[in-house]
């Protein structure tokens, strides 16, 4: 594996024609924030700026406090003035012509602007970006409302929807980088291991890698040894030489667009035979819903193929017991993988959950209760184009299995002797990032180590 | 130089007795928010949270949607009861019993808070935020409106200020555990060093470096060959043989202390005769300016000394030409020292400036308008415990040598064709955090390498 390169732009092109193709599924002008910055701890000392992602597929910079005008025949940009005084301070800021030739489009001040009647919108994040927003619209934007929007901003969203869901050749040549950057953090991640050293260790290493490229991370790294919480953001743990080590760590492009990818990897370099035979059901999990992906299936038929397959492959280690297909339609799987098999990935890690279930969920489609399928953030038919995570787990979680409520009818059906043998594994997950293609599928994170075998190699190795 | 230990937090006792100190000093309860994290690009995705600072003094740990009253006869923390749905994506919350056990003060459901007539409180950062305390205490909270303070709050403000001006045993324990994680990234970026990378190559390292034992970014690093941009936050420069390179890094504990240094050193390994000479002009005034910190000192003095010292050393240099004492009178420094010679230092990396300049500026001192002065965060009188960098600098800024009204009646004191011979140092600058102590001051941030011979033997040498 070789370190990933500087990320590239992409074309200025790229952009003008994602402007178009707005501007040609719009009858009403509609405004797209990059937002603003957050405070930290004082107002000068702020987290990093990230635009928004709309912002950012149309743009492609993080500029704060701009705003792209898309009206039906034309797009414009509209950013702050250079400041003299901020430019002592940050270094000199683009001229209005340089950004205009490096965006392809016309630039023109902020503070001129005044949006035209009936102005579509979909929500900043965050209430000063809102505020900004609401000033510029003339209305009230509520932060992060991306989930309630009335009928007109609904079809500006469908639009960005349409366009967003099938990723154009910009799109996946930075999806591209962000899986080589994120690769690289994996590689880095397996040879910093080893027993006594931190889970803070590692993921300072991982995110090193990345960041000494020029990306930065698209979500905060889980790196733990505690994999059976799903999101644990502690890095405290000690590197004990029985344990498996999940990290789940992606990189992002200066374009906001994502990389995600799990792998979990044992702190010896030799996996345990319970932990091997764990790993293989979660990877047997994943191949089978990997071969799954291809154009017009429906996402929820790839989770059930991969909940499908973690439950035959307890059964056969006899955890669980009667027949897999039985096991499953009573919601088995759930019981160890209670997440759903994975998620749109793009500009968002989860791409655009901030307009709630209208990305991941095709019209008429919503989410189910039931466990196992009330975590799933995605239900659309399959199309060229599309990128989507593939991330099947295994968790050994006690507030599920060690509670009647959640166990329910299935306890006759759950060996706990058996299951007791396996208590050196309390998490594993693999996730890969794939694209959707013509005929089927490509892994587009497929040079990151996998199969145990390789697993075991990477621990430990110089990169 | 040995790596820093984990961090340890503080005795429970500090906090108890912090609390008992504010609660003397108030006549009305006071009302201190944690605040809540910040979305990134969807609500799923958020910065890494952290607390508000007057909320971690008394508290010191980031719970986040938590709240602290403090009235003149007890203290209660108000915290959020534990989700059993959240617990399963974030792991175990502490109980309510832990937490009190923890933090040595009585815990009640964030719930059931309501304020009590005339809760004082000072204003959090972030919109989010400020809601969140506005509904708390009843009334409308402006986000990171801390210098704009009726007169109520403001005497809450000075509260803090008192306490927080002088560190107390636990904040130096802290600052001392900041310091030597800061010092360990000094060393890993210039071991990290050499000719054909990018900024962001070392910057990785150094971030990596004290992420890997527990602390985080106490504020976005600045890693530049571009030192002459005073905040510059970009990373992509190549690092070429005849750079000079800036590193203004810094660390912060867990419990949100902060550390804060630059150091700049030669790519190469070696200055060149100019660097050097320069190099030795700004540690000179560094060096005059730590000797000048002691008790009933006015820090605006420090900032005189270190001004006075640049202008000297450029005289000798004979890049300004005229009398050192009256040339530093007329603002000569400020043409190539533009900022101060430094801030408080503790909770925040400029400490309290939240507050405006309350904290930073004593009653009845306010700022300077002149060059060279209305950067300057401080102008106190230092007493034993208060923490200060000492930063003075030396930038060939081309907005201020180049324009004749930031010039002025200098002009004929700037030889331009000696300045020119100097062509190889864009940016340097000496940042140390220095302790006052009873009889003079400790430089917390000694051990990192400072003379140029230090700095050249550390270039790319192991660690």
């Amino acid at each position: 594996m070789s370190p990933p390169s500087w990320p590239s732009p992409s074309p200025t092109d790229t952009f003008v024609q994602r402007r178009r193709r707005l501007q040609a599924r719009l009858d009403r002008p509609a405004l797209l924030v990059s937002g603003l910055s957050r405070p930290r701890n004082f107002a000068g000392n702020r987290y990093p700026f990230r635009a928004e992602s709309h912002f950012l597929y149309f743009v492609g910079r993080s500029l704060e406090g701009a705003a792209l005008l898309v009206e039906p025949a034309r797009s414009v940009l509209f950013a702050p003035e250079p400041d003299p005084e901020e430019e002592l301070w940050s270094g000199a800021m683009p001229s209005f012509a340089e950004l205009a030739d490096a965006c392809g489009v016309e630039v023109r001040s902020i503070d001129d602007f005044e949006a035209p009647p009936e102005t579509l919108t979909v929500p900043a994040q965050d209430a000063e970006s809102a505020a900004f927003q609401s000033d510029l619209v003339g209305r009230d934007i509520f932060a992060g409302g991306g989930a309630e929007l009335d009928e007109a901003d609904a079809r500006l969203a469908d639009a960005l929807i349409e366009l967003r869901l099938v990723h154009d050749a910009g799109a996946i040549a930075q999806l591209r980088q962000a899986a080589a950057a994120t690769a690289w953090a994996h590689r880095a991640g397996l040879a910093a291991t080893r027993a006594g050293i931190r889970e803070a260790a590692v993921r300072a290493q991982m995110e090193a890698a990345f960041v000494a490229f020029g990306y930065t991370a698209s979500y905060n790294p889980i790196v733990t040894v505690h994999g059976e919480v799903l999101h644990a953001h502690r890095h405290d743990g000690e590197l004990a030489a029985g344990d498996l080590l999940l990290a789940d760590v992606g990189a992002e492009t200066p374009e906001g667009w994502a990389g995600d990818v799990t792998r979990t990897w044992p702190v010896s370099g030799k996996f345990s035979a319970t932990q091997r035979a764990l790993y293989e059901v979660v990877l047997e999990a994943q191949s089978a819903a990997i071969a799954a992906v291809r154009p017009s299936v429906r996402y929820a038929e790839v989770h059930h193929v991969a909940a499908l397959s973690v439950v035959r492959g307890l059964v056969e280690l006899g955890i669980l017991k009667g027949d897999p297909a039985e096991l499953t339609a009573r919601g088995a799987a759930a019981l160890f993988f209670p997440h759903g098999v994975g998620h749109l990935l793009g500009l968002d890690v989860h791409d655009m959950e901030d307009l709630g279930d209208r990305a991941g969920y095709a019209p008429g489609r919503s989410r189910s209760t039931r466990p196992g399928e009330r975590y799933l953030r995605l239900d659309r038919d399959l199309a060229p184009g599309m990128a989507v995570t593939i991330e099947p787990g295994y968790y050994r979680i006690a507030r599920i299995l060690e509670r009647a409520e959640e166990v329910g009818d299935l306890e006759p059906h759950l060996d706990r002797r058996v299951l007791a043998q396996f208590d050196d594994v309390r998490g594993i997950r693999i996730e890969d990032d794939v694209l959707v293609t013509k005929d089927g599928a490509e892994v587009l994170t497929a040079s990151i180590p996998k199969t145990a075998a390789d697993v075991e190699a990477a621990v430990g190795a110089a990169t």
